[in-house]
């Protein structure tokens, strides 16, 4: 297991991404572009110029987000000999600044800390948008990014020129001011753009060779050309700081199958209207970035579990859309690069964070999952896997995912969504309290406790508490879970040892919630039947070797850490009977805190290259997001099963997406524990489960 | 000068576009993606899956419409081994199919004839759209393109199965049916789709593997993956033809400067309204587009000639763009790779291709040329080069393109537009008698008057009818011409042969249009100036050589062919006594004979290499949009000065568009003469001048 001692070299993109936008600007991997990308599965391509240059300087001295653009100019003047533009600058090198990546802002310093530029997503707590007014709705709801660029040139002898500024290559940008006067900055057509304040020092240049443009029209500009950039002008003797807002927009319908619009579209007019917003408000939105990144700082987590969580949380942003349909707020949180539409496996894991900061969009979400995307099979009441993909809306009761007559990839998850719809809806009422949605949804609750009982047996003297029986959904195949690419020791849904304690979470949560609607009988059902469940899960661990098997057939012996990832629920409400090692599960918890022992050492559930967390001890594919879970069961229900290895891997899972092999398409899920690449799940909002830990 | 006799290879893309609606489904390069393109500067880069499979075939036979698509299977299963699809399929050689380009179809067939695959895109007259009645708008400016695919089964003892796909690699696309139950086909999003009418033969595949999908949901489709394809069946026994219809949809405002959104939007709902009605429409447009092929194929141009026509028209075509302003129709022509607005350069050129098929569209441009992009420099009235780019429409009074202080490239061209201006305006009065237009712009054309004599010389004393003043927005620049990217010799507006020739054909054109208007005075003018121009030109031709030189100055010894460029008004207008060589010009038109004579050699204005035409002896780029004008000119006033290599260039030029070199991005204009290959101008519409030929 190698734990380099050599200083890493940071590289990794985040994206910057407004609440609702599905928009990211992202940027910092290095020696790459990146940029203002809208409903993309990947980071956009366009260069960035962000930097300085003194006196002393030669040339500019840039952050490393670009690739030398291919000139246009010589489309243009069919002479293809022209140099490569732009010339003229030095690209800083990784050693030659810093970046800070807090939970809502991430910013770089170079020259002696007299450089700065800093990129700010503030989130916080967003009201229903249902009953939003609509001050409230611009702040919140504006699809922009804060920013800013600053030097300190108090010591300094002559002015100092910084550059923030966009190369869009075969496209073009137009000058704000002709269409806001009050905005410098360029627009890419009506979809993105950036502006600050005019004013002196602020000067705005476009060419095909950005840094020394050779032609230049009546106002010193060439909207012909790709690249744009502001210039700011830093006098000697001061010290200063230019506000940016980074701005998206698209008008009209987006989606289809259910046709929608942004909900941001009711609020603003265009992008000119979202970026003279962002300006006018900026110092609110200041405020509120440095809020969180107090919160994330203050914490008592480790800097590496810090930069886990605000990473996780950028990319989360970038995911997530607000719409409008037929007069009301449509939720959806993107599934990364798969662009799946609420992703149901997503959303109870996004539960969570979205309890703390948006619950309205569990409620929305599982509202919508009950209206359309529910269905019957032989057993009774399920629900889809998502609800489409890349914006469009499958029919109802449909997934885009599900295939049938598979037995891996792409099945159906007829028994994890149950459960899912289950646990999301008990979690919400109990943390929110909303008596009324559960009232509302009394008839629901009781058809999923049927229909989870009736896919442990339909003959209740022969059920055992375990989920067992597919749907006929799946035709000659199987049932899959969340977990299908790994291997089978947890893509098999049936008699499946992480399925069976999330069955037993929402069985724990049932009993409460039931118990809270005052059905006494059902609540009392619910309690048998954990009781069962925990009784027969006891017997399925093997003393001979004091681990659980991964799957309760065919002799398997995989070694999982999705074993504990149910009682995550019961732990969030606090529900202290059902997770205390000596509560009423004690003969169970004695077991799992044993296979956990086991699990968390090298070779087994931790890698034995890297010391990353293994969710298998067969696969070498592993997923952040459900690390982050299992390390907030195990830290807080567990702790003893810790080890030093198993303890030091949150630098690992760090280190894996600070650098290339996740950190080029931002937070990453799916990862090869052996090397720290990415393998899936890229551009991914999951892993925003980290943000678990603050509550430890 | 190589004459090839090996049978040339051909291999280009065309675009197929709808009028207005600045899209284009390109296809055609040989191993190349296509596919659907709106607003784009080059082809898409879909993959294309078009061809068919009989029982004797063991694998699909495709038009070489592909590259190899990446997988998107991997990146759900983190299995990176998966063998890249599409599997199971011939990609054809050319040898292996003919294509036939119409003037309004394109036609691949293979298998004997057998099979037949078409794109149409059917033009007409399109009546003013400020006008159109409903019916009429829907039928003329639905972005749509038809097709069909077909199989000659009648010998055959089995089913033979077509296929019409298309693969959107990192994208998704969406069943119709789900919104549009008459439609079977796929859409991307809202923005383009294909279909054809549902039925028995006609079956949907989509999968990561088009030709064998190995995931299918419950309907036999995978709409998380990217490729999709419409699979026909044609039995034993029939010969069946499916009809196809390609559909783009923008919704809402795409342009800043002037907002505007497209002028369909105010005539579709959306994308499925578009494609039922070409649909439904489908042998109305079969039978438009047959109309146009009959007319190319029967006239008696050569099949070279045709071939350019056509394919150049299907450029033209894929940068029109129909918006709506205010209430009113606003028309752009987009330029090519570069997409400048209604570029004046080319709009004179289009001119006589668009006076035949939407004489309004001349008109409108010229009045927004008055209304917003005239200026006026310490000369009098001139126009912009352009009203923006790439759907950004530039501040009143300002183009995109030009900057100050330049001497090439990039600089003014106030004299070239202010003629351009004074072409257009007197040759769209004079060809279709609107009277009630040129009354309403008698004063601009009087101040169009004065500002050309002043650019002779403020003192009318000193004038000799040649145009040699530069406007002082150049600065310490240059005036350049539409030539600008060819070398001095036609680059520099001073003193320039092919512009004093352009101004000759306008003071013409004035005499008349002022006789016209009862302006007898200016008309006498007019006359005056004309034959001063004349007599003055011809003072400037070298008795040595007999030569003229391209510019008056500096001792410049360049040829040039648009020497006569400037006849193609009057010749068009049918001015006889401005264009007989026997008429008012005699003496001029004598020098410009023996100066074609001289320059239509080898070595001189034919390419010493290929043998084609190349716009200055001093330069091998050569642009096949004025060579075409040339062309015309030459052949219908100096039809001797053509000898037998001049005359097989149509055959050179044709190959130069046939194959790659230009062929990759559909017509290209700007090419150099010696290897044939683009050096700019590409996916370009102006070679659309190439319809004059037609009037020979």
């Amino acid at each position: 297991m190698s734990s380099p001692s050599a200083p890493l070299q940071e590289s990794y993109h985040a994206q910057h991404s407004p609440f609702g936008a599905f928009a990211s600007f992202t940027c910092g991997l290095v020696d790459s572009p990146g940029g203002f990308g809208q409903a993309l599965r990947a980071p956009a391509k366009q260069n960035l110029y962000i930097g300085f240059k003194r006196a002393s300087d030669a040339k500019w001295q840039l952050l490393p987000f670009l690739t030398p653009p291919k000139s246009q100019e010589g489309a243009f003047t069919g002479d293809t000999t022209v140099v490569q533009p732009p010339r003229g600058f030095d690209s800083l090198r990784p050693t030659g600044y810093t970046r800070t990546l807090g939970w809502a802002s991430d910013t770089w310093r170079a020259a002696d800390e007299r450089f700065g530029f800093s990129l700010l997503s503030p989130f916080g707590e967003v009201p229903d948008p249902a009953k939003m007014k609509r001050a409230a709705a611009r702040f919140h709801l504006a699809p922009l990014v804060n920013g800013w660029i600053e030097f300190d040139n108090r010591a300094g002898r002559a002015p100092v020129e910084l550059v923030f500024g966009v190369g869009v290559g075969d496209d073009t940008l137009r000058p704000l001011a002709d269409t806001a006067p009050a905005l410098a900055g360029f627009a890419s057509g009506r979809a993105f753009g950036y502006a600050t304040k005019p004013g002196r020092g602020v000067a705005l240049k476009q060419g095909f060779d950005i840094l020394s443009p050779k032609f230049l029209d009546y106002r010193g500009l060439h909207v012909i050309a790709g690249e744009s950039a502001l210039v700011f002008t830093v006098p000697a003797g001061q010290r200063k700081r230019f506000p940016l807002v980074l701005g998206f927009y698209t008008a009209g319908p987006v989606t289809a199958g259910l046709t929608a619009d942004y909900a941001f579209t009711r609020f603003f007019r265009d992008l000119e209207d979202v970026l003279a917003h962002g300006l006018a408000e900026f110092s609110r939105y200041e405020r509120l970035a440095a809020q969180r990144d107090r919160e994330l700082a203050r914490s008592k987590l480790d800097a590496d579990q810090k930069f886990l969580i605000a990473q996780a949380t950028h990319s989360y942003l970038g995911s997530t859309e607000l719409l409008w349909h037929k007069g009301k707020p449509l939720w959806v949180v993107n599934e990364g690069e798969y662009r799946m539409v609420n992703t149901f496996d997503l959303t109870v894991d996004h539960l969570f964070f979205e309890l703390e900061w948006q619950p309205w969009a569990v409620r929305d979400t599982l509202d919508l999952f009950v209206r359309r995307y529910s269905y019957r099979d032989q057993h009774g009441l399920s629900f889809t896997h998502d609800m489409g993909v890349n914006n469009f809306f499958t029919p109802p009761g449909r997934s885009s995912y599900e295939c049938d007559n598979q037995e891996g990839c792409f099945s159906h998850m007829t028994m994890e969504q149950l459960l899912n719809w289950v646990l999301c809806a008990c979690t919400y009422a109990a943390h929110t309290g909303d008596r009324a949605w559960l009232r509302a949804n009394r008839k629901i609750l009781l058809a999923c406790a049927d229909s989870l009982l009736r896919r442990d047996d339909p003959d209740p003297a022969k059920r055992d508490g375990l989920p067992k029986r597919d749907s006929d959904r799946v035709g000659h195949g199987a049932e899959i879970t969340t977990y299908d690419s790994l291997d089978v020791s947890l893509g098999q849904a049936r008699n499946n040892l992480y399925l069976s304690v999330k069955a037993l979470g929402a069985w724990v949560l049932l009993e409460r919630t039931f118990a809270t609607l005052g059905l006494k009988s059902d609540s009392a059902t619910a309690r048998a039947t954990a009781d069962l469940l925990a009784r027969t899960l006891a017997t399925k661990f093997e003393e001979t070797t004091g681990f659980f098997p991964a799957v309760f057939e065919k002799n398997n012996r995989s070694r999982i850490l999705p074993a504990v990832e149910g009682f995550v629920y019961p732990l969030f409400l606090g529900y202290t009977d059902a997770t205390a090692p000596t509560g009423r599960f004690a003969p169970l918890f004695a077991r799992l805190h044993q296979h956990l022992d086991q699990a968390l050492r090298p070779g087994v559930c931790l890698d034995g290259t890297t010391g990353g967390w293994k969710m298998s001890s067969t696969s070498t594919n592993t997923w952040f997001s459900k690390i982050a879970i299992a390390q907030h069961v195990v830290r807080s229900l567990f702790p003893s099963a810790l080890n030093d290895t198993a303890r030091a891997a949150d630098r690992v899972h760090a280190n894996w997406q600070r650098t290339p092999g996740c950190g080029k398409d931002a937070m990453c899920d799916q990862i090869r524990s052996d090397s720290g690449e990415a393998c899936g799940s890229r551009y991914y909002p999951r892993g925003v489960t980290a943000c678990l830990w603050l509550r430890e």
